[in-house]
């Protein structure tokens, strides 16, 4: 059981409305003729900072109170939450520290750095995360930001799976596909499906490298991503515990595909939409591909959950 | 003095849309930035066929009578106008013939197979290509659709910008710019701002390398394109002569970039916006770019015109 309420989701909702994309849904006739369905791409990666995850700490940073918010927040990313955050806290002009390992690329310390948080590198692995995390805590009275181990978070992720009802309809698609990483965007996503479209089902797309959700789906119990090894780098981590609570309680199916598949998805993506989508945001698609007959003659709405794939890596799969 | 009207424009639009996307406006505040400019990027390149020419061959089939669609359609064209054309004929369940020359890029001629057009291929001269047209039309009874000079192609066009203006609201763009080629699109896009939004200033933009639209307003009579060479191949064409009285009489100004500055844009607007846009349709943010003191602080519309660029070419640029 969830204490999500549909109402928290509204009220997220109304309160990101003024910072963030209501994104489009995209259609392309070529890859429904492939797919043999109807495909509805709810386009994230055209959201603020290249991804759902301004919703979720758009909405957290929003709901602290006036003190917290003086105390400023952190969190340790090296990806898309790291830029949420920032940017979440830029808007209402309070102090961000982004915890980054030493080895992320430049590119995203950059990123970070661009919404004016301060970066604070430490050693690449998880003990150093934590430690440094705390020692930012401590030192100064922020607040730290999980990025899906959170319902304000969770709340703010369902709003993507809430537009695309809004636009399309109640019980209009048979199926919602999300990717799995942390469970924010699924865990959420299925508690907008159950609360406003709740004959549609929901599957979660996950990387056979990191298969920590389909695991736990399968054998019933939160188990860990162990040894994770995938392209798809925003899916590295282990779902979260509110996230599995909800997963486990309300979730259609969990659906793994190969890095291979992976790729295939995602230039697919890239040569018959135009449009630049990160590994992880590839899933999906490769779900659909993998199990055509599943979905043959289905209305199935996609969530592209970020574009932040650089330009110059595209040569490598081409 | 055009005989366009804003009814034949409303009627194109109800007429067409059942079949084409109203793309959306994307905005991208690291462009923002870049430009010191508010620019509001309308995703023609999210058009069926990829590009804004399947709203006037759209309109232009649907308004042919019974017996007309009967003979079917024929046109030359080596580019998006050949599949926009299959395209509308498929919807009408009608024959289109498309004329293309024998070195067009076999992606570009399957494409047009794959909309069930009938492909006659013929030399790469305009002598061949009207004297092919010519035959066809005597042969078949078909009725020659051109690209731009025709006001039921005009009419379709101009529905681009019309929705620009129904989401933004009149007036409240400083500019709005398009791509010069034939002109169909211009000249659509100057007569839904002079009927819907009459204080915003359209532009033309233009490669250097294939400036007769430039020359022509500069000079104040239509003049031809002279061996154009550019890499914005969607762009080499003379202005039409209905198109050129209605740039004539509407127009604020023609601009014109190298073809460097259109890489640089395009290449710009793969990374930032997440995109991938053809050379054609990158002269707009070209200009903006080449001209941030005119542009400073303005609200500018961008009509995206095209995606359809091979994803395989991009790594030349990067």
């Amino acid at each position: 059981m969830t204490n999500i309420s549909l109402t928290d989701i509204q009220q997220a909702h109304e309160r990101i409305k003024p910072f963030i994309h209501n994104t489009p849904i995209l259609t392309c006739s070529q890859i429904d003729e492939i797919t043999g369905a109807q495909n509805y791409f709810k386009c994230e990666n055209f959201q603020k900072v290249g991804a759902f995850k301004a919703r979720g700490a758009t909405n957290t940073v929003l709901s602290l109170t006036e003190e917290e918010k003086a105390r400023g927040v952190c969190t340790h990313s090296s990806g898309n939450h790291g830029q949420a955050l920032a940017y979440a806290a830029k808007l209402n002009n309070i102090d961000a520290h982004i915890i980054m390992p030493s080895n992320a690329p430049k590119v995203k310390i950059d990123a970070v750095k661009g919404y004016g948080a301060n970066v604070i590198e430490c050693a690449p692995t998880l003990v150093a995360r934590e430690a440094t995390v705390n020692d930012v805590v401590k030192e100064k009275g922020c607040t730290l930001i999980h990025p899906y181990n959170d319902n304000r978070i969770i709340a703010g992720q369902a709003t993507a799976a809430k537009e695309v009802y809004e636009e399309l309809g109640a019980d209009y698609l048979d199926y919602l596909l999300t990717p799995v990483g942390g469970g924010g965007l699924l865990s959420g996503s299925l508690l907008s499906t159950k609360y406003l479209s709740p004959s549609t089902k929901v599957i979660g797309c996950e990387p056979e490298g990191a298969d920590d959700a389909y695991q736990s789906f399968r054998q019933k119990k939160h188990l860990p991503s162990v040894n994770p090894d995938t392209i798809a780098d925003g899916l590295l981590t282990t779902v979260g515990e509110i996230p599995h609570a909800i997963i486990a309680e309300y979730v259609e199916d969990i659906m793994i595909v190969s890095d291979e598949e992976i790729i295939s998805a995602m230039k697919l993506t890239w040569e018959r939409m135009k449009i630049l989508i990160e590994p992880s945001c590839a899933v999906c698609l490769a779900v659909v591909l993998k199990n055509k007959m599943l979905f043959a003659g289905k209305k199935i709405g996609i969530i592209l959950s970020g574009g932040n794939v650089d330009v110059k890596a595209i040569s490598k799969f081409l």
